[in-house]
């Protein structure tokens, strides 16, 4: 009899499971045939799944459903905002800076649009906290005369986990009179987001993250009197924002995803007392390890967190084989090794590598178990080896 | 008791059924947990789905696999090819004027990245076939101390779905110095495509017009030398040429749908021999009808229609309360109402609305039946309607 190990999948910030709402919509949908631009009946019935989805997305960011644009993912959606051309009404306007911190994900640190010498970077702090004051410096500098600056900055981080300010950022940018981004892709269904109170002009979002399938993501805009040139084009899909045959059957999915999220958002205590417990047990287990963002405000699934001595991706690789999947840096950085952006964003030097734990909702007290013994198995290896050497 | 009237989707060139392959291989997929760019186990079966896709896409164009980028349609891929900045090995290329043909995609026709003054097109004659001369004409004109020509037209026509004379137009191209991007959306698997023999340097592909899902596609390089800025940037997904999580449940349906319509393309004498009785039947019941390219090379599956006098989408809302999905043009200009581009091109003027249906491999001859007793009643009420007027 061969017996297969049980798993424990405890990288949900990489990609999330899908959820089962998300799974019987999918599937539903395998038997729609229409493409949601054809007026037929069957292309109707396409339609109304795109816009159910819609108005979920919408209601998870507390936004409007006609500022729901949908994208491949949030990289496209970032590249599609991140842009110096944007439309007020009938007028064009032009962004002439772009503004984003040193802890952002690649798909912001890299401009989108545009050219490298247009981006400034602001720092931030030693655990990973956006310095506020930095961004107020950066945009008093900002010359208006060539337009207007456009900040764009993440809600929660993809490694740490650390929740930024993003509200007094929104004021900063405000007094600026600029153009706010916020990419909420690890903030959404994790802890309540409104893209109103947060004082953004987009949000990005993403359905793999929250239980949808990977490949489809969406921009929300506050308002439809400013909207980015499109990146995408070619017919008129998406009310001329984003041009191509939409995702219908990862669409289907990410609306169930993002209505199953926001429901369960006042009930994630668990998580964040499963997270506390591995943490304690990493720390009794390697008195010497570091807990990275642990005094600040952060998401209750993540925890990002280096031994000295103990290679991050080799410990991953470890880990894999005893059954758990963690992560070492983000996946989209991932076959490049090399250390993280954020951490030496935070001012750890080339030595740090971080391995980070992701819970979700499916996580059970059995995963954090597997992980806390396979960890301790790993530190004990460690530590007989470093003797031996 | 309800009785569900059956309904006949004559549709395909719009978007096509989903195969049971496509169907099969999603469904598992769902299943399939991991980030294609995790390293651990579960990243790594995700990208084996992903490079299996790739192995199945590149066979259907007689190209590489490692030639092949998944993006999220064909539209996403031409606006990444319709670009000045190429890079060809370690050195920068710059494309200083893109041709299209006037019957081209919108999404060609856009121009993609260009703008507009850096965009000629190049016209077709009655029968819509790309007037080689007309390009000939307009290459010998380029001026290449600003850069090189691109080249980027259809295999063949979304509407009236005549057959263009690629290779010839890669000779041209190539004499030219041209670089040459084929738009085979609706050629692959519906006429042998090879990359090589074509002489194009870039092919566009979507897995929904093959019956695989919407929302995936590719472009397909004949070589790693020559390749786009991208237009998506992040992450390093896609060897650097696409950031942004794949679309793996659509990657997973694209593959095996590749893989079916490849092995098809020698059995499709049923649906010619289908399209040629329809249009036979459609003379008989109304003479004066006009079936659009008829003495042209074209796919076998597509007839594009007008009848005098008759509103094309007034006509494509009465067959479809009878049961019968066809289209008044392509569906990606659905919603605006006007006149096809494509018959523009051709020399019609604003009073010609074409019909078009387009046949699948799983279109039945009571399909056939369906559409001709539907269309046999509108062109009676629509005499009777004429004469009362």
């Amino acid at each position: 009899m061969l017996m297969v190990a049980p798993r424990s999948y405890l990288d949900h910030n990489a990609t999330a499971p899908l959820l089962n709402d998300a799974r019987e919509a999918m599937t539903a949908a395998l038997n729609c045939t229409g493409n949601p631009s054809s007026v037929h009946s069957e292309g109707r019935a396409a339609r109304r799944i795109v816009e159910q989805a819609r108005r979920e997305i919408a209601k998870l960011c507390g936004a409007q459903s006609d500022g729901v644009v949908f994208t491949s993912g949030a990289t496209e959606a970032a590249t599609t905002l991140l842009c110096s051309k944007y439309r007020a009404g009938r007028g064009a306007v032009r962004m002439s800076h772009l503004y984003v911190s040193a802890a952002d994900h690649p798909c912001l640190l890299s401009g989108g649009r545009f050219d490298p010498e247009s981006v400034s970077v602001f720092s931030v702090d030693g655990d990973g906290v956006i310095d506020t004051d930095a961004l107020r410096a950066l945009l008093e500098n900002h010359d208006k005369n060539d337009g207007l600056p456009l900040v764009a900055t993440h809600l929660a981080n993809n490694e740490t986990g650390v929740i930024q300010p993003v509200e007094e950022i929104g004021r900063i940018a405000k007094a600026c009179g600029a153009v706010f981004v916020v990419d909420a892709v690890q903030a959404v269904g994790r802890i309540p987001v409104d893209i109103t109170k947060i004082g953004a002009d987009f949000l990005i979002v993403s359905s793999h993250k929250i239980g949808g399938p990977k490949g489809v993501g969406a921009f929300v805009a506050n308002s439809d009197l400013l909207l980015p040139a499109p990146l995408i084009v070619g017919g008129a899909q998406e009310k001329g924002c984003r041009a191509g045959t939409e995702n219908l059957i990862g669409i289907a999915g990410f609306g169930p995803a993002a209505a199953v999220v926001g429901c369960g958002l006042d009930n994630r205590r668990h998580i964040r007392d499963m997270r506390d417990r591995i943490e304690r047990r990493i720390t009794e287990i390697a008195p010497d390890a570091t807990v990275f963002s642990r005094s600040v405000a952060r998401l209750d699934n993540t925890i990002f967190f280096a031994v000295a001595g103990l290679d991050a991706e080799t410990a991953q690789i470890a880990f894999d084989l005893s059954g758990v999947a963690v992560s070492a840096g983000s996946a989209c950085s991932s076959g490049k090794v090399g250390p993280s952006h954020v951490l030496q964003a935070m001012g750890h030097g080339d030595e740090a590598g971080g391995l980070r734990v992701s819970l979700g909702a499916d996580t059970q007290p059995e995963d954090a178990d597997h992980f806390l013994s396979a960890f301790e198995q790993l530190v004990e290896r460690h530590a007989r080896n470093s003797r031996a050497a």
